[in-house]
């Protein structure tokens, strides 16, 4: 890990608050020894917490007081123009002053989406950020799946730049010089979809900056054979959700099979770890968080119900992508293709 | 089961054609003894076919020789166009011409959706059919999800005449008089989604035929708290296919699981029973297949790859819909808000 890391975290967004942000604070300087966390929020609740875990002196757990909160109810546009001394907003005007090299939050994903746009801007070139998070597959690495929300209706170009964002976020983290990029349709004959995704398609059979495969399905999502899967924010948004709850819905239906047989049981005792670890492994969105992609600065959404466990990956994954460097890769993969349009532009 | 219930199959469509079609004919002949089906394709194939299970002279098992076949790469305008002696058309062409009370097919979706519309038509004052499904909920009733796919992008009023049909189908198959029905979108709060969503929500609101209770997210689909789940057709796609890939990823990694530690590996064994039964009953396109909604008819559709029991699942289900008069009673609530709609034309 990059000596002296700082990322900012919100304390206090998501429905747990300092509940959960506090212990997954505790254990990420346990775990990280050059990890420096800047944490927003209310001071009196923030160094109580603190005091009860003997680390109100922590020289790595910095408080940044505000005294106030984004709640998941509030509207995106109101939090940008009313919660200037939010925890959320205090954070991200972190990582835009350079005091933070990331930040995380587990608050209104809208409100969020709307401050991290305003205060931290978006890189030249790029037109609109994009979540962005990896979804477990068949195979050992697990593939890059956006949008998620960010922007709910796309148009070709947006969908383009997101393939060249993704495969930069895919390559850095696998490893791998030349992500397969899928473009997610309702089937993969090149007559299915609509204008706008067949025009998408032309766009990055047409862009030499990314490994463009051809089209995939839903049911391809998990079968590893994709690096990248690119979508509308809407459809990917559904798509994760729709994961959840069918994931929960196997859990529930399972437990409850395994209960009605006397002989099964006995068995449904001894499966619980399994069961409870795979639950975790088929449900990402809970469990790694989303980043947000295209601004100048890295910021991470974790789950609105995240855990201590959940809290503490969101950071660690910031902390990962400050090493990777994602922002600049992003900058310096426009700024190569750039001139190219500028030229044909001109010309 | 209604007194001579006739339905026409295509029983060359799918991936296994006559070898799960002819199967499926056999079984459904044989559990429902006033059902007489009407086997559309290939005589020498399917006549041999039935030759080999003892059933050539079978009264109720009657061959409609047809010499083509709708491929699953088939351009859907291109079958219209060219394909009308296939085993596909003719079996549209018996229901339009009242000889069968409905047709299942598990061929090419676009063709069979282009084809259908062609044929049958559409009921009056209905703009668009629906692909329609049942999905398992941790409720003991199903949930109804509508679009699937036969509208990639759908206006406002459309999908409110998807909630209209989605509550006449929710409401007989579940013998419920008020179906709650939810739009499904990417958050719960009003300012969620895009204007198309925003405005659909407006004039559900505003109907009496349906019981409008808001919007849903994916997570919400399987928690048993809608009857109806209206949403565009690409994103009910995706929605579904990314359950088939998840149901699937699920099981992939749970017997893994299993198989990796001896102890657990010795109750892989046994749990196969529960894990194959689970996994078919949150595969519901697997199984159950989907009708076509809107239509002056009654079609399903069967997954591509249908096994014997999934093509039997779709001929009892097109009995079902026999029975349930769907298409009548559709036609009968757009009727009864017709007069309302002429009047505020007139004046």
């Amino acid at each position: 890990m990059h000596a002296d890391l700082t990322i900012a975290l919100d304390m206090m967004g998501g429905d747990y608050g300092p509940r959960s942000s506090i212990p997954a604070a505790l254990a990420a300087v346990e775990k990280h020894p050059r990890l420096i966390l800047l944490l927003c929020g209310n001071r009196t609740v923030l160094e109580s917490a603190l005091e009860k875990a003997n680390a109100l002196s922590h020289p790595r757990l910095i408080v940044k007081h505000c005294d106030e909160v984004v709640t998941n109810t509030c509207d995106p546009a109101q939090a940008l123009r009313n919660k200037r001394n939010s925890s959320m907003r205090v954070a991200l005007d972190l990582v835009k002053s350079g005091q933070a090299q990331a930040c995380v939050s587990s608050g209104n994903t809208g409100a969020l989406l709307s401050m991290a746009h305003y205060v931290l801007k978006m890189l030249p070139g790029i037109k609109r950020p994009a979540l962005i998070t990896s979804v477990p597959t068949e195979k050992k690495q697990p593939v890059y799946l956006l949008d998620l929300g960010a922007n709910i209706q796309c148009d070709p170009e947006t969908l383009l730049q997101f393939a060249i964002m993704g495969s930069i976020v895919a390559g850095a983290a696998l490893k791998l010089d030349k992500p397969k990029v899928h473009l997610l349709n309702i089937g993969l004959e090149d007559i299915k979809g609509h204008d706008g995704i067949k025009q998408a398609a032309r766009l990055m059979q047409g862009c030499s900056a990314i490994n463009y495969q051809g089209y995939c399905e839903g049911s391809d999502i998990f079968s590893g054979k994709s690096d990248v899967i690119v979508c509308e924010g809407f459809v990917g948004n559904v798509a994760l959700k729709t994961c959840e709850g069918i994931a929960k819905l196997i859990m529930f239906k399972f437990t409850k099979a395994l209960k009605k047989h006397l002989f099964y049981r006995s068995l449904a005792f001894l499966l619980r770890p399994v069961i409870k670890k795979l639950y975790k492994r088929v449900n990402p969105d809970q469990y790694n968080g989303a980043s947000l992609v295209g601004l100048r600065g890295i910021v991470v959404k974790s789950h609105g119900n995240a855990s201590k466990k959940a809290f503490m990956a969101a950071i660690e994954e910031a902390a990962r992508e400050v090493d990777r460097r994602i922002p600049d890769k992003i900058q310096a993969a426009f700024e190569e293709m750039a001139p190219i349009e500028e030229t044909s532009v001109r010309s």
